[in-house]
């Protein structure tokens, strides 16, 4: 799993950072991409990375503003001029669909592919076999949702060695093994898939949030993430800004991700009124309160490997 | 008047080229800038100008292709956001009122200034007393529009050695002579503006197209313009794609450019089939019908001084 910044700004695009997107990308998984919020400009972005937007199977929007959701129907249409013929679902606040058709009816959108459009409140959002989706309300100044990815257990890695001496041969049965299948030697004899497999390994959870307030909703969708994501639009000293208009501040995401134990904060959607130079002031207010902290640039890659969540440096 | 180019690309942003707008930068003749299209991340695009969204006071939109419109609701909220507070006019063919009342409705802006959404199809568009701009159905694959914007004639300049020698002192009186009023001096005699002020000078003409196959409305709107901004999204040998898309090859562009007689061809709308190294030859195809013809790049800017229109070198 990687995780992809494509805008951490706020509100408006500035030079340096553009409006929210960001890209999970679970090809290793199997699932294509994922991505969260889509601003205007987003495709812009994924111009200049090694993602293609026919890759992007879901989409999560937090809220209706269009700063999250202006980019969608350039998206949509780029996706299938490029290529893309799978099915696209977008999942969203109720509004979404209205828009969608709107916009793809009177700009005469044609889609090589089918798109679902799915209005979703608090709860379940989406399950298969391999992951598990849900979502609360967040505070904002307008419905705003926060998404919890679930990675479920991974099944555990074979162990060659015990299986060979079950009497295991080489080939199409190890793979059996491996998928949790028990199977049956020539001579009779079951070898039982638990006995020559280890223990099913934790997947990861990530808990990307909308534009919020500090709420214990966050606190509930973040509760022993390997990650969250979660908006830092102002410092303490603008902390009065961040209430009146549904916002946190870093100090308010850290409080969040310390009282719900993830293992790294990152944080994103940032004030444009925040020079590069002041990055350094925001970071320690967060770290503060809560240690483990990143303030996401457009762009930023993190990878989640062995359950460990490593910024990457090239991007 | 300067003319900038803010996306010259087709269908999709590429790299080099975002997808189209253009700003017609009247602030010298007292009008603020008029937009041609916007497409999405124009307001990005903006950001690397000197260009200030609180000062575009009219925009024209050819069609409701998303590649021409989907920057509309990002631009007009951060124009409210950064501080524009005058009115603005947008037109367009029908279809643009409902998508932007949609989206502005379910994204919730609010703007601190008065919209004005104009649906309009062929003729009189506006006109004050400097302007006049007019717009003719063109032939694209949905109804698409060109404007042919003309200044009025300009009052003739002051002739200050003739007011002297007709006894005008130094003064507010030289002002209203040169506004075209006649005063009357102290002795009570009566200098007439015409008889101290030389010939109205001529304004200028610029005809902006939107996507079209070549067309004689494209001729009639560009009938004697110091400027033609032609959509050139092919080239000679993609001749039969331009035919089927309802586009125009570079010399379609050239041919309206020659029949119309027009000073200036600015070529835009160019594919991303084509690389940077492959505009010499495009250029050449269209030259060998029109010589005057730039081909505009993003950011280019083109100047009307004194009846010339001269490329300005710096963006
Ligand atoms: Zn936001
Ligand atoms: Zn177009």
């Amino acid at each position: 799993m990687e995780l992809q910044f494509l805008g951490t700004g706020a509100g408006m695009p500035s030079k340096i950072r553009n409006t929210s997107a960001a890209v999970l990308n679970l090809s290793a998984e199997g699932e294509g991409y994922w991505l969260f919020d889509c601003g205007e400009a987003t495709q812009h972005q994924i111009l200049h990375t090694n993602l293609k937007p026919r890759k992007i199977t879901k989409i999560f929007i937090t809220h209706l503003h269009g700063d999250h959701i202006y980019g969608l129907p350039g998206l949509i249409g780029s996706r299938s001029f490029l290529g893309g013929d799978e099915r696209l679902d977008i999942y969203g606040p109720s509004g979404l669909d209205e828009w969608l058709e709107t916009t793809l009816r009177i700009t005469k959108v044609h889609l090589n592919y089918a798109l679902g459009i799915h209005e979703i409140g608090e709860g379940f959002v989406f399950e298969d076999e391999k992951f598990r989706v849900s979502a609360k309300s967040l505070q904002h100044v307008i419905p705003c949702l926060g998404y919890r990815i679930e990675q479920k257990e991974l099944p555990g890695k074979l162990l060659i060695d015990k299986a060979v001496v079950a009497g295991v041969p080489k080939g199409p049965l190890l793979k059996q093994l491996k998928d949790g299948k028990d199977v049956t030697l020539e001579d009779g004899r079951v070898v039982r898939s638990e006995d020559v497999t280890g223990d099913p390994e934790k997947g990861f959870t990530v808990a990307i949030l909308g534009d919020t307030s500090y709420c214990l909703a966050a606190v509930e969708l973040a509760r022993g993430a390997d990650i969250l994501v979660h908006e830092a639009t102002f410092d303490t000293e603008t902390g009065n800004l961040a209430r009146e208009y549904g916002h946190s501040t870093i100090g308010d995401a850290a409080l969040v991700a310390k009282q719900a134990g993830v293992k790294v904060l990152i944080a994103n959607h940032i004030s444009a009124r925040f020079m590069p130079s002041d990055l350094a002031k925001l970071k320690e207010q967060g770290e503060a309160i809560f240690p483990v902290l990143h303030i996401a640039e457009d762009f930023a890659r993190f990878e989640w490997r062995d359950g460990e969540v490593i910024r990457l440096e090239e991007f």
